[in-house]
């Protein structure tokens, strides 16, 4: 068994932002050396999340429409009461999940034809950070 | 370590649907020879889901209802600016999120008692497809 | 290659709650030995969640308003023909997310600073199953 962890750091400008972070994990998974395996992605920051989805702008801002209806930026969470005003970025993270598990298969990432893989920030302009565990042989 | 890779094929009549897939990961399980280790089972597509819930009709009801609420199919996406109209299928993968790892213990999947494994289709009649991947010894 | 595979019970006294998990996990992962692998949380019954999050009571009173909005407790579920009063619980599963695959580096749980591990009961006061199972070298 063979594993390698890394970690990418973020620091994004706007509070609120996707990265494609694909290609930083392809060049993490060739590294490790790992043929089969599974590839795990996983935000360590509780107000952010991977997503696995298209890379296409206008569904970017929908995501980020849906995101702001279901659990909109404001002053009235119960979360507020600590001096902390990021009670929206918590549950927006709790939507939309925050890790997903990558085959890797002959020594590359199989992931569908359109899958991409994104950072999700939803409280940023700091230094936060997501690991990248490979595990196989 | 042991690992074998399936992928799994849909071609649904109905542009969505609910397709009971436990029976088949399961067979795959035993195929791999895998006693303990974890079977990733991952929809390839971005407008598809993995869901791990009850095999009851009417839940199965409630689930379209709560994501037609949530995410509503319509026109109105950025999304569809490229000429697509399946906008909302990609926030139904977000919302219910698109895989899930399930644990196989003593040569079986070792699920509760109730846990069914469900294809999500949102965007069906045409070919798509779930990577089923199980690693262990 | 090594692997352990515990279950944690709950029998919470409310129907709704949430229960820090993170010390269980961290001792089973201990026992298991495992200095490099994957530690799955998921739990086994369809009416409940695992969730990662802050430690934070306003911020879990953030989280049960968001669920009751989007997923109400009430008696127009579908499911509820079957005699069942639950479909509400069904669908904050689907909507948290039924477990959770956490990194082990160096022999210890790989969080982040904030990161705790909470099982998360939406159709408690009965005895319901979590599998937690680790998996490395």
């Amino acid at each position: 068994m063979t594993s390698l962890t890394e970690y990418l750091w973020f620091e994004t400008k706007q509070r609120r932002d996707l990265v494609r972070i694909t290609d930083a994990i392809a060049a993490i998974v060739e590294r490790s050396g790992v043929r089969e395996g599974f590839c795990l992605v996983s935000a360590m920051h509780i107000t952010a999340s991977v997503w696995v989805n298209d890379d296409e702008r206008g569904l970017h801002q929908d995501l980020w429409d849906l995101l702001e209806r279901l659990a909109p930026f404001g002053p009235d969470y119960s979360h507020h009461r600590t001096g902390e005003d990021n009670g929206d970025a918590h549950l927006k993270r709790t939507l939309v999940g925050h890790q997903a598990l990558l085959p890797v298969t002959d020594g590359k990432l199989d992931l569908g034809p359109w899958e991409q893989v994104f950072y999700a920030e939803f409280d940023g302009q700091r230094r936060k950070r997501v690991i990248v565990k490979v595990l196989g042989e």
